[in-house]
């Protein structure tokens, strides 16, 4: 079963006496009474791409997989709490100065502070990182508008060439590799944009799975179509390269996950002061496509500026 | 390594500017400005006694040792979430079904409420349950005082027969086996108690890990001892049964753990005012030992009036 079918079939009758709960159906859970926002996030070794070999690259992966869920609702992360299991070796003194040492400087970039977690024995590695942020407002999933403009930050694609790198099914020279498995394992989280967001942004959500998928369910209880331009979703020069030396193809590198960036739609009246934001922040936000009424089909138009219909979600995931 | 030394030597570190923080040593985060308690706890197949055959026993086992860990420190817990895996068979519909109900009187018996949480695929079973409640005050570890009384709730050792008795290491009649196994997957949790601790603790733990690792878990930064009275120790009827009948020893059951039952200190003073709680919530409360100077050895005497020393905490696990 997959997971969404878990969430909306049983999981979310146990949510619905609880008012101040996003019904288990947005990034994080939000007490607005208290203004409190968690997220709790998992990652097993199989299925996430996570092993005994780079724990200090591994424990920053989680962890800024993890605040990003609150960065994108536009709330600053405070504590976070891991817990970690897996064998004597990844647990010994030297991989556990590594992990430290990966922590504090992520404690340092980010200004949070790990507050609680435990250790478990356990063949295969797994993390589970609760992050906690206090927030008088928050931007929710399912509230974007018709005719709204939808923008991502940063870039598409490289984390999903760094996997490659990673699982061997890519062989790039050195310096390119490095690049690539850097933005797989170090996604570019931006911090400074988190309490910006809520001054023009309607709705938004963290890209974990593919930018499409994603746009699904960001908008899943809406009935709203979307509009994408495959040349505005915005990818790095050292992707570009690859494009252009059609080593990949860009359409099969902007549908997947692991890039943090942060996917929202705003009313186009605020085109001008999110240009200005970017400028003054020195963080890329791309322009890609719109929110389109219900009648029309969402569609992807191609670089060609031929019509792709989007038919499901599953769909998008096998591009 | 001890999950103990990894703490203390490693991870306390990365907690050090975090004011807030209980530096990692207590059972719960406490942020006293945001009045906010936080509780994170692993429970993994292999390690815990957790496997895919009865999911609505094995959930209420794990929640109920997660808001344990609230209610010992006098916060009534509010929120939980729940990051689960386990393979397509345990998370199969029937299941979840299953899974669901026991969350459902769980939620109406503890008044918490499902937040969030995932569930990821995985050959091994795993639960991580992160707990949060508010209070203004909570009971600390590392607060107890020369000449408290050392009292615990509930019974003792009920769990570690119905461990013993899953493992079948022990065969009873069906009827004594159903009560034991019912102790350790359903640890009576005694809620009505939790704002109450707070008017007489001086410090507390719940009893996870045994009685006697987990008092000396509980004074482990003070230089205190303690005596504690063997026949004091409370047990259930049917255990006293088995004890009566030799099929176990008195003191091998009293020192393991899964009993989550409340251990904690208070002045002579409270003595009235415990008796008279005990009563009016119909909970058990016994007075089980002292804490005395550092200048004494911590000792334990057995039912013949004889002293054991109690050299270190790893012997008592041994017992």
């Amino acid at each position: 079963m997959h997971e969404f079918e878990l969430i909306n079939n049983f999981f979310s009758k146990l949510s619905s006496n609880n008012k101040s709960s996003l019904n288990l159906n947005d990034d994080v859970f939000y007490d607005k009474t208290k203004k409190l926002v968690v997220s709790v996030d998992t990652y097993v070794q199989g299925i996430h791409f996570i092993d005994f070999k780079k724990p200090d690259l591994i424990i920053k992966k989680v962890l800024r997989s993890s605040i990003s869920d609150l960065i994108c609702k536009g709330v600053q992360p405070k504590y976070y709490f891991i817990s970690g299991s897996g064998n004597k070796k990844f647990f010994s003194v030297k991989n556990i100065k590594k992990i430290v040492k990966s922590l504090k400087e992520e404690q340092k970039k980010y200004s949070i502070y790990l507050s609680g977690g435990d250790t478990v024995s356990s063949k295969k590695l797994s993390f589970s990182i609760t992050t906690i942020g206090f927030s008088n407002k928050i931007v929710f999933r399912n509230k974007a508008k018709i005719n709204d403009d939808i923008y991502v930050t940063g870039n598409i694609g490289d984390a999903f060439i760094g996997l490659k790198i990673l699982k061997k099914k890519l062989y790039l020279d050195k310096i390119m590799s490095e690049y690539f498995k850097e933005k797989y394992f170090k996604p570019d989280i931006y911090i400074n944009i988190t309490k910006k967001l809520l001054s023009f942004a309607n709705t938004s959500i963290d890209i974990s799975d593919g930018l499409i998928v994603d746009l699904e369910k960001l908008i899943n209880k809406q009935k709203l179509s979307y509009k994408l331009y495959l040349k505005d979703i915005p990818v790095s020069k050292n992707l570009k390269r690859l494009i252009d030396d059609k080593r990949v193809k860009k359409i099969s590198c902007i549908s997947n996950g692991d890039d943090y960036q942060i996917l929202f739609t705003a009313n186009q009246s605020k085109s001008r002061i999110i240009k200005k934001i970017s400028k003054s922040l020195g963080i890329k936000i791309s322009k890609i496509g719109k929110i389109c009424a219900p009648t029309q089909k969402s569609l992807l138009m191609d670089e060609k500026g031929q019509k792709t219909y989007l038919k499901n979600q599953g769909y998008f995931h096998r591009f």
